[in-house]
C-alpha cells in the first residue's frame, strides 16, 4: 500500500507517526490530510530512507537542493561532497540531475547515502542515454522512457518529476502566446522535441495510467513538472503555462483515484505582485496538493545572486501556501554549481521557508526566533552560535570580525544598544515605576 | 530656499530637472510631489552632490550603505574602500556611521569624496565625544547635541537621522509592553539613558523648532529616526513602535509647515505578514512622507545571512510602498562588515528594491528584465555580463564554472532547454503554423 492507501484505509504508517512527533502536529489530522491527497510523504518501498519528510498543509516548509553532473563536469566525487553540504546545512530532500558521466552509478551511490528523500527527473537519463547512443533525443522510443522509468523506482527513488502537463495542446498555447524565453525546463524541451518531431503526443500523457502503475507499486511520489513554466518574468503567469496547469490538475486528481501521491511543480520567475495568485490557482485547480516551487525568481537580472532572488520568491510563495522550495544557488544561469554554492542555496530556502513558517503558525518556528533574540538581548554568544540557522558562518564571520569586548560585537564595540540601554531600562523596570 | 520650499513656489532646481530626466518622470508630476512632501531630495546647500537622487513616490527604490568605524575597527582606509565598494555596486546613498577614530576627520573625507548623498546620526558624535570626555553619554548638555548637528550641517550632510520620537511617552510605552529586546537602536539608546538618568524629556522633541532652523538653513533633509524600532520578530508593530511613529507622524507635519524636507524610518525586524501594514500605516499616519527601512528582517535566526532576510523583507516592503532601503549585510549582528560585506550587502538590497520598482512600474525596471531574458534566450553571454546587476560577480563565476560549449553553460552543457528547443519550436513557428 502507498502511504496515500494506508492513509485512506485509516493505518498510520511508521512514516506518518514520525512526522507527527517531529512537527508536532496531531496525528489524525495528518493522516485526513495525506488520505485527501493535501500532504504526500515521498518514500519509496524499496528504499531504507531513515528521515523522511511530509510535504504539505500545515506542515513546515520543506527544501530541496538539486544535486548532479553535467557533462562539463561528470565526476561523482564533487556530487558525493555537494550531497554532505545539503545535509549538513539543513536539505530535506535531495534531486539528482546528473546529465554527465556514469549517471546509473551516480544515483546509485546518492541513493545509498541519502537519509532523506531523493528525486530524479527520469527523461534527462532516457535522453541522454539516446542521445549518446543515436544522436538525438527525437530517436528515444516511449518504451525507453518507460523502462527508464521503472528501472529508476526500482532503485528506490522517493519522488520523480515527470512533465506530463507538457501536451500538444499546451505547447499550441505557448506558440500562439509569443514568449521571450520559451522552454527552459530540460524535461519540458525534450519532450517538445520529441513530441513535434515524431509529430505525437507525450507519452507521460497518453500512458499516465502505466506511469501511475510503476509510481504505486513502488510508492513512487509523482513531481508532476512543469514543463513550460516561464523563464523570464515577461512570461510569468502566462496562458502556457496556466493551460499546463489546468492539465496538472487533472492529472492529480487521476492520481489520488490509482492511490499515488502527487505534487505539482511550479514557477519558475514571476513577478512579485504575481505570486500570491500563483499558489491560489495551483492550490484550487489541483484541489489542495503540495506545491513545489522552483525559485519563484522575482527578477531576471541578477546572475550570481538567485539565491536571493529565489529566496525572496520562495518566501513570499511559501507564505501564500507553497509548500517545498527548490533551491537555487549563486551559480544558477552561469553554471553548475559548487560545494559552497549548494551551501548558500540550502541556507538561502531555508530562511525564505522559515521566515513563511514564523507566520503560517508553524509549531516550533517563532519560538526558534524568540529564543535566538533572547540570547541577543542577553549577549549570550554562545546561545546565538548554537542556535544561528548557520552556525560554521555565524562563528566564522563573528571570528573574523573579532571584538575587543567579549560581551558586544564590532559593529558597536562599547556603544551597543542592548548593553547602553540596559542599566537605565532594567533599574526603571526592576522599580515597578513603569512610567518616568 | 530648500528643494521644498523651491517646489512650492514652483521652481524646478537643477536637482529637479536631473532627477526627472534620470527617472523619466515628468517634471511637473515630480515637483507636485517634492511639494507635498511626497519625495525628498536630500542635498545640502553647502555640498557640491555632484549626483543628486529623489526619494519617494513614483520614484526608484533607492538604497543605502551604512558604513563608518567602530571602537574596534577605527582606521579610515577601510572605510574609504567601503565607499568605493558601495559606490561601484550602485548605492544610492552612504550614511557614514563611525563611533570609532578620528569622526570628524573621517566624515570630512567620505562628504569630499561621495557623489551621492551622505547622511549621519549626529548623536554618534556628540555621544562618543562626552563618553570620551566625561565617561558617560548622560552628561551631554542639550546645547551639546545641538552643536554638533548645526557643525555636520554645516560641513553639508545632506540627511541626518534624529530619534525626535524617543519621548517620555514612548519611552512609557515601551515598558509597559514588555519587549524582547527592548531598545536596538544605538541613537535610541543614548537617548532612552539620557532621559531616564536625567528625568527629562527628549531636547530633539522638545527643541524640535530648533532642529527645523538648522536644518532648513542647510537643506538638511531629517530622516526621523525609530529609536524604539523592534529589534526582534516578536516585538514587531507593537504599541511602543506605533506610539512612537504618530509622534513621527505630526513631526513630519511640523517639518513640512517650516519649509523643511522629512522622510521616516521604520523597522527592523518584522514577519512577513506584517510588513504590507506597517508601509500602510506609516504612509498614512506620516501623510505620504518618503519611507526609509532598515530592513525589515523577516528572522532573526540568520546570523551571517542578514542580507538576505533583510531583502526578503525589503522587497515586500518596497512593493507595500517603501521608498528607501537601508541595506543590511552578511555581518550584522555579528560585527562591523568588511569592504566584500559592503558588496553583497548593496546588491541584496538593489534586488530587492529592483524587484519591487518591476511591480510598481517604475520606467525602466521590466524592460531590464525583458533584455536580460532576451539575451539569454539568445545565448548571447556578453550582453547577459553587461546586463547583471553585479557584472564583476557574474563574469568570475561564469569563468570559475567554465564550460567546454560557448553557448551554453555548465549546468545543463549541451542539454541546454533554450538550445534544445529552439531547433524545433522556432521551425514551427517560422512556418507560422501555429498549430502542430
Amino acid at each position: 500500500m502507498t502511504q496515500l492507501e494506508s492513509a485512506r484505509a485509516g493505518k498510520l504508517t511508521p512514516e506518518m507517526k514520525l512526522i507527527a512527533e517531529n512537527e508536532r502536529v496531531d496525528a489524525g489530522v495528518l493522516l485526513d490530510r495525506i488520505a485527501a491527497g493535501r500532504v504526500v510523504i515521498p518514500k519509496n518501498v524499496n528504499r531504507d530512507q531513515r528521515s523522511p519528510r511530509g510535504i504539505g498543509e500545515g506542515l513546515r516548509v520543506k527544501v530541496n537542493a538539486n544535486i548532479g553532473t553535467s557533462a562539463d563536469f561528470p565526476d561523482l566525487e564533487p556530487e558525493l561532497e555537494k550531497l554532505q553540504a545539503a545535509l549538513e546545512t539543513g536539505a530535506d530532500a535531495v534531486m539528482d540531475l546528473s546529465t554527465g558521466g556514469d549517471i546509473v552509478a551516480i544515483r546509485k551511490e546518492i541513493l545509498a547515502r541519502c537519509p532523506v528523500q531523493v528525486g530524479t527527473v527520469p527523461i534527462y537519463e532516457a535522453a541522454v542515454s539516446i542521445i549518446e547512443e543515436k544522436g538525438s533525443v527525437v530517436d528515444m522510443t516511449e518504451d525507453d522512457l518507460f523502462a527508464c522509468i521503472e528501472r529508476q523506482a526500482r532503485e528506490g527513488v522517493d519522488f520523480i518529476t515527470v512533465h506530463c502537463g507538457v501536451t500538444r495542446e499546451s505547447i499550441s498555447r505557448l506558440q500562439k502566446e509569443g514568449r521571450v524565453t520559451d522552454v527552459v525546463s530540460r524535461g519540458g524541451a525534450f519532450l517538445t522535441c520529441w513530441m513535434l518531431a515524431n509529430e505525437t503526443e507525450n507519452p507521460l500523457y497518453t500512458r499516465y495510467d502505466d506511469l501511475l502503475e510503476i509510481a504505486r507499486e513502488h510508492d513512487v511520489t509523482l513531481s508532476l513538472g512543469d514543463g513550460l513554466r516561464p523563464g523570464s518574468i515577461a512570461d510569468a503567469t502566462d496562458r502556457a503555462q496556466v493551460q499546463e496547469l489546468i492539465i496538472l490538475g487533472e492529472l492529480v486528481q487521476r492520481a489520488r483515484e490509482a492511490g499515488v501521491q502527487a505534487m505539482v511543480e511550479g514557477p519558475g520567475h514571476v513577478p512579485l505582485d504575481q505570486i500570491a495568485a500563483n499558489i491560489t490557482l495551483q492550490k484550487r485547480l489541483c484541489d489542495g496538493a503540495p506545491f513545489y516551487v522552483l525559485g519563484p525568481l522575482v527578477t531576471d537580472v541578477a546572475p550570481g545572486y538567485d539565491h536571493i532572488t529565489s529566496a525572496i520568491g520562495g518566501a513570499v510563495a511559501a507564505m501564500a501556501g507553497a509548500d517545498f522550495l527548490c533551491y537555487v544557488t549563486p551559480t544558477e544561469h552561469l553554471g553548475l554549481p559548487t560545494t559552497a554554492d549548494v551551501r548558500e542555496g540550502v541556507i538561502a530556502a531555508r530562511i525564505a521557508g522559515h521566515a513563511a513558517d514564523i507566520v503560517k503558525g508553524v509549531p516550533g518556528a517563532a519560538e526558534w526566533d524568540r529564543e535566538m533574540s533572547q540570547a541577543r538581548k542577553a549577549l549570550d554568544w554562545k546561545r546565538q552560535m548554537e542556535l544561528a540557522i548557520d552556525p560554521v558562518k555565524a562563528r566564522v564571520l563573528r571570528e573574523k570580525r573579532t571584538t575587543t569586548s567579549e560581551e558586544a560585537c564590532s559593529m558597536c564595540s562599547s556603544y551597543c544598544a542592548m548593553k547602553v540601554v540596559e542599566e537605565y531600562l532594567d533599574s526603571r523596570k526592576n522599580a515597578k515605576q513603569g512610567i518616568l
